[in-house]
């Protein structure tokens, strides 16, 4: 029966989708693109992965990513956090941190993780910083990540991606059915909690490409014994209340969480603000060496994708 | 007779609006939308508040929010001027004055109350700096002014609002028909001219929420010498020749304007450029205590939304 | 034959194209517009110079602006280099450098040249950086340059414009057809080579405004010695190994290139990062000076256009 399903789906392709990646369905401007890739894939049966129109509910479409064949397909792409500078604390760019330096005063940063404003094309998703309207909008079920190499082409970005899982259990439904509605309950705040008893929602994942052994080779030695792989986390403190936004593919055990966690809020005490920026304390032993507390390279130039269905 | 109109609007809106907030006229891409929320109302005869799309004269469409009861409607959102980061002295999301930091070399700072560029979207118009081609493009008689609570949602902008008022008198007439022209004549450069000598238009308002006495509630205690309320005045200069773009809810009688005065150039003289930002000086004795000099907690926290019709 | 060509042209302005500047073909979201220009004018045989949508590959409609007349026309604007504030070095706004201030730590700077960001409206292209999907995804033979004053509108770029010239032997067809493809080729990063060694291509140009005399008033009087008019240069590398990414209107002799070169990465040895910035050491010796090293001011507060044919 998959089979035949699978038969289906080349025959609808060869007929029709592919010579051309972008679908459009109805006729602008009576209201026009389904709202999500999962709406999208449920109208067609099957679609390549690739770039596709949606609307959101006021009639703006955008363009965006859906990932179509994993685990069923159906992912849309909300975001990606790129981090362009390492060497900026806290600078221009650092959309999902602050770009206002490192700041007491500024506890929330740019707090781009709980709010409605967007930036970046799903075309430059992989060199900046990414944020469309389904991040607020699409009332989903579950997540997917993709760490991609920076700079890497569209049709590349599965292919070349380090590090690829999603969740299965529905667990954004008691969260909202987004991360924006998830950050509006557990806020990227510094000082808005403390280490273990505040951390947010810590979700079991499945690994699309790597394993629990990938971890190790993505985030610095020390960080190991910090974490327990296997999970996606949202919101957590270090052991200096800084916030930070999500913890890939693991469950913080200790409070060094900012060699292995992104996102964040505005201000970082440790180190007079070292750690103030997306990728937060990723070059805490160095740029890129994989030693002691630092990520490795490939890590720290990978831009992280979130997906929702 | 207005009896009788209110009744047809109400049937008009139950028979085909209510479905959606979104109207969307003619054939994209045989030309389009509207040019204003006032030309849709005209075709319409009446219309709910909401987001529609407009078009610009080469074509582009773009989405705003339309306010479309207060005063008989008609009134489009062109900007508004978001205080992302009081803390923050003319750096990066100072928009409305400069991210250059202060800067006599940059007497005009960002320049974006008299150029064409564009920022933001309409739905994250209360969470940070918006500006579209209506800001340039329409050619209005009369502006609306509306103070909302940073971060509220479309649907709430009204109800939330702790300030509102309009002209009535097609003061833009004579100065351009829009903010554009206007700023052309009243540029808003550091050391263009000195306080009340240069002062540019001040035009009396009529109050859709608030009064005279809210600017007290908004404005510091210091403040109320300094002003006479129920105006709203383009491009003044302080005390140290310090441009101000725009002054909401009254005319400077005074010189320390900047604490009540927003937008402005790119060069503050006093006290080391503590008052270079979006929000000049609204902290200047502390960050929203309404005390001495400073503004409310609940105007710093405001984003101001400018509508022409 | 030329003679006969022109009226025929006239006659189908005055028919169908005169009302409007903006020519939209074919029906959304059928794929719609033509993807260049170039392929515009093809299709009409001659249209006027202004502001038309083109779309990309992915299905995405964007506005920018034809010149439609000059050697033949079907020249397509995909982006503007504007030096928003001269005394910022590597501050926000600097796109085509850095904006993460002078660092060894970020060779590439933004890194904009050759990747798929971009930025900017059409309409505010002489007053803010644009980029559109045109600069990396049009495949064109020919390049044209313009340099039109800050502010111009759009419809006086080409009037008030201080210098304009195009190639004209097909040279981007041997560097992969765009920009994008060229700079991958030849990285604007700091330190990837050395002055004269590693120099790029150096392209034959023809004059549209302004000849060989011209450059002399618009870069500094020392700067001459060190160029030979007549050319456009891509990505060359100064005494101390600081890339810069275009050299209008000429061929670099000697290494002091910063003061006629414009873009690059993101650090700059020489006097502590001063020449860092869009038009790196244009105000050597003063801004606007047009004394020693320093360009004239005419040229200091000039767009510099990049459109392909």
């Amino acid at each position: 029966m998959a089979q035949w399903v699978m038969l289906m789906c080349f025959l609808l392709l060869n007929l029709e989708m592919l010579e051309s990646t972008t679908i459009m369905l109805g006729n602008y401007p009576s209201v026009s693109y389904p709202k999500s890739c999962k709406e999208l894939l449920h109208l067609y049966g099957c679609l390549p992965d690739g770039l596709y129109f949606l609307s959101t509910s006021s009639g703006t479409s955008y363009l965006t990513f859906c990932d179509m064949t994993t685990d069923g397909g159906g992912w849309t792409l909300v975001a990606s956090i790129h981090e362009n500078n390492m060497y900026g604390k806290c600078t221009v760019g650092d959309r999902w941190s602050s770009q206002q330096g490192n700041n007491e005063n500024v506890p929330e940063g740019d707090g781009n993780w709980s709010n409605k404003v967007t930036f970046g094309t799903v075309e430059a998703a992989s060199s900046d910083d990414f944020k469309n309207p389904g991040y607020y909008e699409i009332i989903a079920e579950d997540m997917s990540v993709w760490h991609v190499p920076n700079g890497a082409n569209v049709d590349n970005w599965k292919p070349s991606s380090i590090f690829r899982y999603h969740t299965q259990k529905n667990f954004l439904t008691q969260y909202g059915g987004n991360l924006y509605n998830l950050y509006k309950a557990y806020p990227v705040r510094y000082n808005a909690g403390v280490c273990h008893t505040n951390t947010g929602p810590s979700i079991p994942i499945v690994y699309d490409f790597g394993n629990d052994e990938s971890l190790s080779t993505l985030y610095g030695p020390n960080s190991k014994r910090e974490y327990e792989p296997g999970y996606i986390t949202f919101r957590a403190f270090n052991n200096e209340k800084a916030a930070l936004a999500l913890c890939s593919g693991l469950k913080p055990k200790g409070c060094n969480i900012e060699h292995f966690c992104i996102g964040g809020g505005g201000f970082f005490a440790e180190g007079s603000g070292r750690q103030c920026g997306d990728f937060a304390g990723f070059d805490w032993n160095g740029y890129g060496t994989h030693s002691q507390w630092s990520a490795s390279k490939e890590m720290t130039e990978s831009v992280v994708m979130l997906f929702y269905r």
